[in-house]
């Protein structure tokens, strides 16, 4: 066991790709891996960006819903706490020690915000607000369990998902959050969740930057109603530079910075060069399984694998074959050079990280080719 | 529990969204839940098809990998066995207790062919080949354990992916795995997975006819060669009619008749009318969490409660609203009369049903909108 991991380690199987120890041609195949070395190099680039500009770092745990990584982020990587986007997702790593944890999202089943405030006894709890009606109920189950509920309340900044408009809509919300016992006004959730992926550098920060003047106004209208701002929350891996930089957000919510994938691999710096500062660290295992073609090799990776929403993997470090369709439990690549021999081993990564690692249940920590952990997906598929 | 559970109830909570006699109402969400009525019919209607045409049906569990599903379509659906897709999704039902299973995939890893020869001292175990050093491997595997591995040989019919080409090489494999110790010639599996959902009539009959032709034309020339097939196994639920009456095909290996998606339900008859002998028995049960535009509504089922290869999920039952844009953990739904309310429930068919339900954890099944039992999601994720 490393020094990241603190769950028990599991007991290879039918169900366990791989044990501490083995060689990276052990490990069974379709496995989710990560590269510990560029994983802890991830790690500390984000924690010398936040230092060096004076900022919290509120790890975003949706990307990885793992314990061990949590953790980590929390000890060694300079977070204060994490974001989870489910209450499920929330209680499975406040049960494995996290201690600070905003759900960065509505909650208004009862059910739900029943739990959110049974959490609050555990470990500091805030959630997000874009509702009148949900702030009653929030309050209600608050004073019940006899907990404070921080609620932040959410704006759209263009994303064009949840969210009050923002400026007058929101500093009434806010108001109506502070007068409610049990709760209370912690500041603004501000993600701009439609810039992250684009990938032209102009467009991206035109995005960024009509967020902020957004932002800023609002915050400057709940000053002058006697409302502090503690968090103003927000940014992602695509976009946390503008944010880091805009003098108004406080607290970074970025997630996929830890394992990078192939469609934040397309986002591009101001030349049009791939912005390159994370490093890939997590990389789908496969293996060929057939080659009854000459000129294509099938490998046992395919939709229930990976999500292809942003795109198919990229084969790392090669040129020479490229995974070219995906079907329930194959991959098709194209070998125009027959290069390929079953069961030889390819390192994909993934179209996007986060619903990738949700349908794995264990991530294989590899260093230097050899298993060093093997952590569970602590959350995965916990949705309710 | 109701006739079809074997497993034991799980107790609700963070991980669990239902329990037995719940009303709709009260499902956590997302969930994933089954309409036992549909379902019960779609397996009657298969069986009627199958006793009909004088067929063996070997329901594809790829689709669904839970235990109680594939029980029940042997005891009561007219299934001879199931076809797995995975060596560990074989294992995960053999261990619940189903006692024939093809896996209908190339098992080429040193682990996986000693897993697979364990099992068949559990189990009647069926492996399709299209590789000669391949047989070799399965039969010293077979020899070890001291159990016979029935071997169908691939051929690719249009699919493109697994399996040699039909004809003679097709026969000098067959020809190898009748001489391999510890093997058994069982047959073909002619699969055309590229044909299922082309929605135009007349082009997917083209497709399967040429499939057809493909088989036969293998079939007699082993046939020649002295060697029986006794099993010609293919067919899904896109295209099982045509080789149901190719009278050449034997064993039908559909698997989405049980639950139906959008994607199966835009392929046409002749007429250009949805084909429609089975119903829609799977949905995501999701809740609407945000109403802060007049016009939209966000629920709580993104990509990881689906998988959107195919596409976006339907809103079942429901013109009035449209499932318009998936994210991480938010679909986006038009709604421009501002008909839906927080908390609303709607059921969404999903764009592609395997995928699908490899992201949960729990079947959550229902009739006449109250819960009659949980299941869980025998061999989700299960891929090694």
């Amino acid at each position: 066991m490393n020094a990241i991991t603190k769950t028990a380690p599991p007991v290879v199987g039918y169900t366990v790709p791989a044990a501490v120890g083995m060689t990276i041609d052990e490990i069974g195949t379709p496995a989710l891996i990560v590269d510990l070395d560029a994983f802890e190099k991830n790690v500390q680039t984000m924690k010398a960006f936040i230092e060096a500009h004076g900022l919290r770092l509120r790890a975003h745990a949706k990307t990885h819903k793992s314990a061990d990584i949590a953790l980590y982020q929390i000890e060694h990587g300079g977070a204060c706490g994490v974001c989870c986007q489910k209450v499920a997702e929330a209680e499975a790593l406040v049960d494995a020690g996290v201690k600070d944890v905003l759900v960065s999202n509505e909650v208004v089943d009862p059910g739900k915000i029943d739990r959110l405030a049974a959490m609050a006894k555990k470990a500091r709890v805030l959630v997000c607000v874009d509702d009148a009606g949900n702030v009653a109920d929030l309050s209600a189950a608050a004073t019940r369990h006899g907990v404070t509920l921080e609620c932040l309340v959410e704006i759209d900044v263009g994303a064009g998902r949840c969210g009050v408009a923002p400026g007058a809509p929101a500093v009434a919300l806010a108001q109506a959050i502070a007068a409610a016992p049990g709760l209370a006004f912690s500041g603004l959730q501000a993600y701009q969740g439609a810039a992250q992926h684009v990938h032209d550098f102009a467009e991206r920060k035109a995005k960024i930057e009509a967020a902020i003047a957004k932002v800023r106004e609002t915050v400057d209208l709940l000053t002058a109603a006697g409302l502090d701002c503690a968090i103003v929350g927000g940014a992602g891996t695509g976009t946390y530079y503008f944010e880091g930089a805009s003098g108004v957000y406080n607290e970074l919510q970025c997630g996929s910075y830890v394992f990078m994938d192939a469609d934040y691999q397309r986002v591009l710096d101001p030349d049009g060069r791939v912005i390159s500062e994370f490093e890939n660290s997590l990389f789908i295992l496969t293996s060929v399984m057939s080659h009854a073609k000459a000129d294509k090799a099938i490998c046992d990776a395919g939709l229930k694998a990976q999500s292809v929403d942003s795109g198919l993997p990229v084969i790392f470090g090669r040129d020479d074959v490229e995974y070219i369709k995906c079907s329930d439990e194959h991959g098709v690549i194209s070998d125009p050079q027959g290069v390929l021999k079953l069961n030889e081993k390819l390192k994909l990564v993934p179209g996007h990280c986060d619903p990738t690692c949700n349908v794995y249940d264990w991530y294989v920590a590899v260093r230097g080719g050899v298993v060093e952990a093997v952590w569970p997906v602590t959350a995965r598929g916990l949705a309710l």
